[in-house]
């Protein structure tokens, strides 16, 4: 497997060592080996790119003409958005999503809109985990995290709203960048929890996400290889590490080691009570704001949801206000109790997921050690380059302060190289 | 001009003393005899809406049947939705956005779309304000305001952004309700600012807002008659008091002093200097995030934009990120210092507008003290009652500490009572 290095291929661009259309072409050479068993696509179009990829000027911008990929819960205005939901079958929305404006303006080719699990939700996908054929990629962003995986794309837009980029690029084996909350706007994608609803960037190593993230939005991320002098890295388990298979907790403290030998002051961190109280928080907003988000789908297409989802649904509707309002206040006590925790700390590290990904397709995989950080909105990487003794990528989970995503990401760089792959 | 009472109007329907065809009757006598004049609404489905009355069971229902505007802003489905733009005539969205669905499930008829300003922001509408036709009647949520001033709705939805629902409801003499940030969800309108877009109500007095409010989002928010006892509040002129007309500063001496007499301790208050200078934020925050919001019709659909706001967004675009971000931090510190000032006080008094409707119709009028509490997200509401020595309405806009709406409401409740009409 070759990944694409997004941030190696435009320094190419920029210089002239290639071409948008070179690049583009050794996108489609990959496409087409990987993407029939693979099935990160929910819409391709190539001929679009190679005309959009030949226009004057590209190279000059940050992104070069380096292919993108838009998760299909993200609407385009050339490329079909059907948001994984037979309702939405051949959906052409108008605009943009502002992401996919910036992505563009910024000179990214947006190639194809990748597999999104329905509406981004639970129900797995057609798509494979390149890593291994027979495994779940995880969700919500399965064709993100998959294309980048197989070497198809350099750079792929995904969202998350419980644990739907840094469980998918963990099960593939790849970096899954979550950025503080409305880094990137969140403006044009269907909205499951306006609350949570986070979007969120997948490339090869830490660098290429922080290069794409400086690209898009214009801001001072672009770290390279720059990394975090001596950081102070709190080991959070959580109260749910019970949950953690032994390969997590081995990837874990792996990681943990790696870092200390890389100058590191490492140490083990319990979370004060009124975090660990607020994880039970963050699926009384989703679903609460679910149940408004999808009200006119379940009063006019209820049929034309999956039964899981409209189940789901169902029951959020149930959920009074007073509980979300409760649930909204111990989100706010906790993002300003993390901000103490920060005092501290200059990054936690913690579990991606329970374990590598799952064997066959009945589940995506679970979002309980990544629920608490969406909700806070602070900074989330997941970190690629451990393994199951049989191969299976594991990731690890980089936390930062809101706002401060460069230090996370400089942090998450020292994590990556001191991990050998 | 006979304005419709919500919560009674309700409260008959309930009762079985009126139906809701018959209250659709009336609203459809008054829309026969002012619309001509008013212009509020900007497209109107009375058959619809005779249908709708019909239907079984409404009337057990919170709102009883009656009678709703929409802000042409905000999607629904079975109406045209044009967002006050040319480039989106005819539009038919495919989805009621939630505020729409939780109305028509609590028992809203959605009987209109009631004229926005273009996509909401400053070029004036052609509503005309039906206390004063050569007046304005505000923006951007003209329509909404003109609509319950002219007894042609007991209830209209509208939204702010920075004045957007005080500022018309100052103008045209009736309640404007802007809860606090995301009480009632923003989704499903077309965005101009997601961290400042509010949905808000208009209506005859403040418990009709108060009444509709509950209704909509299962909040205990009804408070009917009932009023604060003996709220501390503070008279807050701001640094802009010396914009504010002669009229303007009499309407809230008058205020203050009417709430005196009815118990109410009443002092001046000057806001710390953290959130005078807040009050600078907004428009950065607001014009950073439309220049995104709308990326895609400055791209592709620009001389389809009003000059005014074309050359408004392309100013826009040249904000840097930093300074956004800056804003962004500002605006945190400023809510967490209103958290210190509402330790002392129930709520603040202060102007609605620099003065009473504007003559003519080059402007929709000024936000300027408006934006700092939209910025804030802290529930404001436009007491009516007051007047010029002409007969122009001057609304007063009493402010609540976030997330205690019903406080606010019933401290304004005790205002209206307290100044005579």
């Amino acid at each position: 497997m070759t990944l694409l290095f997004a941030r190696d291929l435009a320094a190419d661009l920029h210089a002239g060592r290639t071409t948008p259309r070179a690049v583009l072409e050794q996108v489609a050479r990959a496409v087409g080996a990987r993407e029939s068993e693979v099935q990160a696509f929910a819409a391709l179009d190539l001929d679009r790119a190679r005309a959009a990829a030949d226009q004057a000027g590209l190279t000059a911008r940050a992104l070069a003409g380096l292919p993108v990929g838009v998760k299909d819960i993200i609407d385009t205005r050339d490329l079909p958005t059907a948001y994984g939901s037979a309702l939405y079958a051949g959906h052409r929305p108008r605009n943009d999503a502002p992401v996919v404006a910036m992505t563009r303006r910024a000179g990214g080719l947006v190639v194809g809109k990748t597999v999104t699990t329905e509406f981004a939700f639970l129900k797995p996908s057609q798509t494979r985990n390149p890593r291994r054929l027979t495994h779940s990629p995880g969700g919500s962003s399965a064709g993100s995290a998959a294309a980048v995986a197989a070497g198809m794309l350099p750079l792929a837009i995904g969202t998350q709203t419980a644990g739907s980029v840094i469980r998918p690029a963990a099960f593939c084996g790849v970096t899954g960048y979550k950025p503080t909350f409305r880094l990137l706007p969140t403006l044009g994608m269907k909205t499951f929890s306006w609350h949570l609803d986070t979007m969120g960037l997948f490339a090869a190593r830490v660098r290429d996400a922080a290069f794409a993230a400086a690209a898009i939005t214009g801001r001072d991320l672009d770290i390279g290889e720059e990394t975090a002098e001596r950081p102070r890295i709190g080991i959070v388990r959580t109260a749910r590490a019970g949950s953690a298979s032994a390969e997590a907790h081995a990837a874990l403290d792996a990681a943990a080691r790696a870092a200390e030998a890389r100058g590191a002051r490492v140490f083990d961190l319990d979370l004060p009570e009124e975090l660990e109280a607020a994880d039970a928080a963050q699926p009384i907003i989703q679903d609460f704001e679910a149940a408004l988000a999808f009200a006119d789908e379940l009063a006019y297409d209820r049929a034309g949801l999956s039964p899981l989802l409209a189940a789901h649904l169902d029951a959020a509707t149930q959920i009074a206000p007073d509980t979300y309002d409760q649930a909204r206040r111990t989100a706010k006590r906790a993002r300003q109790k993390l901000g103490d925790v920060f005092g501290e700390v200059d990054a936690l590290l913690t579990f991606s997921a329970p374990g590598p990904a799952p064997e066959g397709f009945a589940t995506t995989g679970s979002a309980m050690f990544c629920r608490l950080w969406t909700l806070l909105g602070c900074p989330a990487i997941n970190i690629a380059g451990l393994e199951t003794a049989d191969g299976l990528p594991v990731g690890v989970q980089l936390v930062g302060r809101f706002g401060r995503d460069r230090q996370a990401l400089a942090v998450a760089n020292l994590l990556e190289s001191a991990i050998s792959r």
